[in-house]
């Protein structure tokens, strides 16, 4: 750049090109060589965009809430619901099925209570006889029951439906404020807590789950999962072996069932609300069920609000048990997920990468931490993006301002994930990657982003170098077929 | 770095505390070397941000009409309005002074007219006798007979203060989008424009502006001005050489009844809605303005909203002018004020640089043009960073994701600016001075960053090198007598 100070008329075009250049060749996929069809493809794209961009209501401006109707009309949505995408690596257990097929199928089955708490939330349960009364919750009534009295049940199932997911007209009003929302996520969560944990529905949900991201055309997904004890009819309880181990089960059948899914492992997750010496034995815990489960169990996570849960350095010393006794148990953090900046939750990011982390789940605030941020790029720490999932949470409101748009531009390692589908009415990984084709990338963004997103969806995945390639033949072909089936 | 991969175990707290270290130092103000009266102030405003930030209602996270209110009563915003703050490098000619002067003041001034649009904006002109009539504009009314109907004119006067600024209770109601919000900010930019071309006006107008700055702790200003054709009662007109002339006579009045203000230069603009023959005619102006005024004139620069005006490398040729006759004509773009990514306008920060523009206003989209942003910081092009200005304008809302926090976090050049006070109802830096130092820099910014942002008002400005030394000198004592008076 040494002749640029020399030239005190006109800019030479020439350099001016060669910068150009080197901006595009630094985003993600920027750097991929794309054959004849892909770039009739991205050529395509490319319109669809500049007609979305020219729209007054621009989706990625908008509220998700919003602003789905309209993707959902958007021919780059279809053309990316039907995209070969690899794989969804930050998704929660219970939040991974539409709540419609929890309200439609699940409640219909027999013995399913309901109780209303004093704040006009719902509690679900199965049960063979009338359950023991709840405190601050109405008496339980047997939906079978209510059903049948009411004739129509039209206005009962959405008003489920409305208890389970974050849905409102008007979100804005709804949730003034991260606090508020926070407050009705961890509500809506609760509300599903007894229907999910009902072991037959724990077993039914999550392979519904792959069945919902299988549709939306991904092919492996990395799980953060609770293991919470769950319960039988007759009220026995099974303890985290066995969830991990239905979640193996069901995993087989479901892969032997599509040869073309290459399954799902588990990253355990504990809450960030714990004490030291429980999380302490919660560490243990995930060091048996690894030992015990090698092939299914990926790994160890904090979750819930960052901001006002415990930071990692916290738990330092849970933490360093696996290293201590020399068991590697890959880490998978939740970090920089606030709006924060200085507090020691923002501490997480640098302590995250500190205890070698494998991924960073959002990293949202990656940005405001050049050292980290460098230390992830060097380290090839993968950062999580969730874009719905921190626009409906009110880390941001407008997705072009999301900072994953600037970690794109300087092709930071990155995936796309969707965190909790279920609870913002977004299906699999596809309105997600929506977002951050138009919205992160605007018009940056071209085929070769989207082909590198996917492919490190499974370069960064927690599976074998071995079963990598075997993923990356899988998806190679499926791409390739995709490409030629929409290129003109 | 590399002992880091060593560690499987735990990590090494002093590997930590250096890593913070390193972050800490990166930033704004973070490598200044501070006295104890320094850091003694400095652990007060952490104590009151800590405050602050815990309060559900955080100013930065809220539209600044709904801010305002909660920063008048802080305690850091008091502080900060007595701190020398240097220069104000980001302001335009007719939105300096609060626009409660304009109208208690100038609309009580004889031979003052109104006329009220079809949408309901008012046009306001001086006038000897009764104005000719106006398209799509009611019929003329002198304010004073209709004051003197009216008896109360309280209604009027609010009525005429709403329509000079954007200032409304629900702006998320009345401006859903850049759109309208720009828009209504272009109405009351010409509903002052008949008040601020009279010329007796014109120079009162830039009077108090230079008092409202100067009462706001502020030493040094750089005007973005039209200069436009300015008229007296009798109907003769003045060019903008007079404009100019103007504004260095009431400087150098201003400055002689106040010694410890240094002064004032100002930026030619025009708007980038001009054809290129136009603009060309409009540089050579700037040329001779430049010539017969060399101390006031500073430089050149393009003005209106870039996204739906022509981006700069349209008018390569007229802004090559000056280098082909091998005249200086600083340049002082503004660039990136954008959401867009991919534009043609979004290639303007790009395209700054290679014209050599001094400073970049705004830069909002900075980080998203790695390339473009590494030049800015290797060159020492310093961005004015105005935060109330783009959350009104709707560029980003909650102010903790301004771009600029994390151009603070990496210690790159910058400034902090109002850009249009008037419109936005803040008045001088300071509450821009608060959004930055409270919302972009959270609980990592201390006195270090207001010194260095205060100092990089003067090493960016257009002074010469021994003018600046003597402004820093100036400066110094007054930052001096500041923190011994503040801090306990
Ligand atoms: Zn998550
Ligand atoms: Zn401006």
């Amino acid at each position: 750049l040494c002749w640029l100070t020399l030239c005190w008329c006109s800019p030479d075009p020439r350099l001016r090109e060669s910068l150009m250049q080197q901006e595009a060749s630094r985003q993600t996929g920027g750097r991929l060589l794309l054959t004849e069809a892909e770039l009739r493809l991205s050529a395509q794209l490319h319109k669809l965009k500049e007609q979305e961009m020219k729209s007054s209501d621009f989706p990625p401006a908008l509220h998700f809430f919003k602003a789905k109707p309209l993707i959902q009309r958007s021919l780059i949505y279809s053309l990316l619901q039907r995209m070969p995408k690899g794989a969804a690596l930050h998704v929660h257990d219970f939040s991974m099925v539409g709540v419609e097929w929890l309200v439609r199928n699940v409640t219909y089955r027999p013995h399913c209570y309901m109780c209303i708490t004093e704040d006009q939330s719902v509690r679900l349960l199965f049960s063979f006889s009338q359950p023991k009364p709840k405190p601050q919750c109405s008496s339980w009534m047997l939906l079978e029951t209510l059903r049948a009295k009411m004739g129509n049940t039209t206005d009962l199932d959405n008003s489920l439906i409305r208890n389970l997911t974050l849905f409102t007209e008007d979100p804005e009003a709804a949730y003034p404020s991260q606090d508020v929302v926070w407050k009705r996520f961890e509500q809506a969560f609760i509300s599903a807590w007894g229907l999910v944990t009902y072991a037959p529905v724990f077993k039914d949900y999550y392979y519904e789950g792959l069945r919902q991201f299988y549709m939306d055309s991904i092919m492996y997904l990395e799980l953060r999962a609770l293991l919470p004890q769950t319960y039988e009819l007759d009220g026995s309880t099974h303890d985290s072996a066995w969830g991990l181990k239905t979640y193996q089960d069901v995993t087989r059948q479901f892969v032997s069932e599509h040869p073309d899914f290459l399954g799902a492992r588990v990253i355990f997750t504990v809450h960030r609300g714990l004490n030291a010496s429980m999380a302490w034995k919660k560490v243990e815990e995930a060091m048996n069920l690894q030992k015990a489960f090698p092939e299914i169990m990926a790994g160890f996570d904090l979750v819930g609000r960052e901001d006002s849960g415990r930071p990692l350095w916290y738990f330092k010393e849970a933490l360093s048990l696996p290293g201590e006794r020399g068991v590697n148990l890959p880490f998978f953090f939740h970090a920089g997920e606030t709006d924060e900046e200085g507090t020691d939750v923002d501490g997480n990011l640098l302590d995250a990468l500190l205890f070698n982390t494998s991924r960073i789940g959002h990293g949202f605030a990656l940005l405001r931490h050049p050292v980290a941020k460098a230390l992830s790029k060097k380290k090839g720490v993968a950062v999580e993006v969730c874009p719905i999932s921190n626009q409906v949470l009110k880390l941001v409101s407008d997705l072009r301002n999301h900072p994953a748009a600037v970690l794109m531009s300087e092709g930071h390692p990155l995936v796309i994930s969707s965190d909790d589908p279920a609870m913002f009415g977004s299906s699999g990984l596809s309105h997600d990657f929506y977002e951050a084709f138009v919205g992160l990338g605007g018009m940056n963004s071209h085929i070769g982003t989207l082909k590198e997103l996917a492919m490190n969806s499974i370069r960064y995945s927690s599976l074998s170098p071995q079963l990598k390639e075997k993923a990356l033949d899988l998806w190679q072909r499926k791409w390739d077929k995709f490409v030629s089936e929409n290129s003109q």
